[in-house]
């Protein structure tokens, strides 16, 4: 366990150092377990949920996106559920007056001062405000807990709109906030975070059969397109008794992080069976007909669900973990974050070899910038910026020196290899193009070639 | 001004009907002035912040990006003076108890009832909340009202880890949340809603230069980017009476909206050159340094700043307005969405010519979708499918008929035009990749073959 805390500081600072992830509010005392991305931090993070995007909506017929405002209207919380049975049960000390998960307390003294417990009172878990120029209960307006539920409010707009018939899905990722009690774990688990959600309705009669292609589709994501190590994901496929009783079946997609008690795994994504239970709790609650037409029957019916569920800090936290590397190389030890190439914020770092040559190593950046996020790095030596690029997932650096001037060609540097090859300036959109949806490290490449 | 009120009534039910905007929590009767994106409008919204992000973040190497938390501490809206002046003065009636902004009231008396109104009392803009296990004062933090003054917050942590010197800009995306009384006019005024800000960061010196240069490079990008009509655009530099004390100059970039009184112009950008007054703010709220070092003179120096702010919601309804267009062809009216095809939530759709086709008019949908977002329609007669794709702004309809088993051809139906192509189902890509990139019409792009 001393290694894997080792590595979860490592990351943490790193990510400070480096631009990904800062404490939010830090100069002024810091916001507890709340999380601004940095320069490199909203690159990576647009990567994720832009593939994710591309995956789950654009690259397919039978998705569509949806994007629904934070503030929701209530009825919708009241119907699903949330505002009655969305809580954790807290007990305070009649002493110091410290309040604490009654499941989190052992014992039944506090554990702050050893006073006397009240009994666990019901705290919600949504962050409440008010909307409008007064405040009273009838202005109380919450932040949305997830995504997915104001889907199934706007369930029939979005049918009537684009005419689908089942199966088909409907996608969103966004902001959602739980007030939690217990933050822990940098990223992991903050009170602002991130989902990508998608419902997938479908007959009835069908519920099986897209609930295990689902929870496939779902792991191939993370290895195929997002390259983390498959032996460090699981599928744990939940219990009887942990299902709700609505629910067919729910499967988690987990990760060995560092961190996590018991089998050190914590969840990334749950992928849910869940019957026809939300929309027919937002047709009770709006006395509306959510009701679809089977074209195969005639009749009118109300698709079954099936979910995928997963947090965008949880998977960004992920990949940082998973690209993270020590290596010897002559005697000295260089961090890499071997990033898949889709993923690194910066595809490549353009740098001469000299000051002296800044300004024609411009041209090269120049070719480069409308295509990929790049890098201009003048400062220190070749080694060091080697280096640093090494450290934030680079791919690939473009060295310009002194015979650029005359030859024309530039030298690529593999992150991984270390490999290098010289290619002439002209063809280097066209060589990155090909690199960059290659899986081949640089040398294999150039031989093939 | 009747026609324009009726452009603006078109554009919202166009909105509700095809999908690109909804009222938030409908089936619950609605939440006033809450608005959900729905299938197109995500697409819309997303293409409109992606091409933001891509001519101010990636396509440049002087400006970097974040993405912090909505819930922001305490302290940054402190120092920055929101906690204290960022209000409406509010008055309530004493007979009816309604609440107004004392400046939309006239003649002192109650617009509802008569009766007779309180003095004014200042509420509060921003919407808070409570974070943690408490309801007390010092568990209030509020939602940003803006995404630029956090920037401010994190300066030193991105000038430390981009190790950036002057001049150099940080951006960002995202939700914002003002609790507005009066909230009108479609998506133009809501209280949750999304900007697009930038400060650009410059040594005194050069405060004006770097001032004019963000007016025009601002105002070229809804021209030359979203391809808005530059009629319908104006600037407007605020007079000196206008100003906050500490500004050196504003400038709007205004937009003809058809609902807007006075001229009809509405804001859609603000280009302000706000001195040095919000980092000197957080400086003096948090008793941290955040001067950093001019190379030139080797003096640490307070940066000015130039800012860029605008709006999401207002670029997506002036490009809707904008794009809306309504011809005669053949005797019968056809609504157009005119949309540049960079913004167009559809690229192109694949229409069977019979429904006996669909299967093997699946192949061009394949050869399509891994590239661009594409629809594949068979229902109703091709007149019809032509129509709804001309609504919803597809640049290109491409019909698979009965020749096409033969020939192995396709038709490209331009959306402007109406001229036709056709075209190698096996050229299909590279025509599409050259035409998208293109702005030609289709019979002068196939002419110039």
């Amino acid at each position: 366990m001393q290694a894997t805390n080792d590595l979860m500081k490592k990351i943490v600072s790193l990510s400070k150092r480096l631009g990904f992830v800062y404490q939010s509010g830090e100069i002024h005392g810091g916001l507890q377990a709340a999380w601004d991305y940095g320069p490199l931090g909203v690159e990576l993070k647009k990567n994720i949920t832009e593939l994710w995007w591309h995956e789950m909506v654009r690259s397919r017929g039978d998705v569509v996106g949806v994007d629904t405002a934070i503030i929701t209207h209530t009825d919708v919380w009241r119907s699903s559920g949330h505002l009655k049975n969305f809580h954790d049960p807290l007990v305070d000390c009649k002493k110091c007056h410290s309040r604490f998960r009654a499941d989190h307390v052992e014992g039944s003294v506090c554990p702050n001062c050893g006073g006397e417990l009240t009994e666990p009172r019901n705290f919600g878990l949504m962050f409440k405000t008010f909307m409008g120029p007064l405040e009273d209960e009838g202005s109380i307006v919450y932040l949305r807990p997830e995504t997915c539920q104001p889907i199934f409010a706007q369930f029939q707009n979005i049918v009537t709109s684009t005419r689908r018939s089942l199966p088909f899905g409907i996608a969103q990722t966004g902001k959602a906030f739980r007030n939690e009690i217990t933050v822990r774990n940098f990223i992991f688990r903050s009170r602002e975070f991130e989902q990508m959600e998608m419902e997938y309705f479908v007959h009835p009669d069908q519920m099986d059969k897209w609930y295990k292609y689902w929870v496939q589709k779902r792991l191939d994501w993370y290895t195929d397109v997002l390259g983390i190590k498959k032996e460090n994901l699981r599928l744990r496929p939940h219990e009887e008794k942990e299902l709700a009783h609505y629910a067919a079946g729910c499967t988690d997609i987990e990760y060995r992080f560092p961190f996590a008690g018991g089998d050190g795994y914590g969840e990334l994504e749950g992928i849910a069976s869940r019957t026809d239970y939300d929309l027919t709790a937002q047709m009770e609650g709006s006395g509306k007909d959510l009701k679809i037409l089977d074209k195969e029957t005639g009749k009118k019916i109300t698709p079954y669900v099936i979910e995928t569920s997963g947090g965008v800090g949880r998977t960004f936290l992920m990949v940082l973990l998973d690209a993270y590397r020590e290596e010897e190389i002559e005697g000295k030890t260089r961090v890499v974050l071997g990033l898949s190439k889709k993923l690194a914020p910066v595809k490549a770092a353009i740098l001469p070899l000299s000051k002296k040559l800044s300004e024609q190593a411009r041209e090269v950046e120049d070719l480069l910038r409308p295509h990929w996020p790049v890098l201009f790095d003048v400062t220190g030596s070749i080694g060091k910026r080697y280096r640093r690029n090494d450290e934030i997932g680079t791919p690939y650096c473009i060295t310009f020196d002194f015979d650029s001037l005359e030859d024309r060609k530039v030298t690529i540097r593999d992150r991984d290899s270390l490999e290098q090859i010289r290619i002439e300036i002209d063809r280097l959109v066209e060589v990155m193009s090909r690199l960059m949806t290659s899986d081949m490290a640089l040398g294999d490449w150039e031989r093939q070639e």
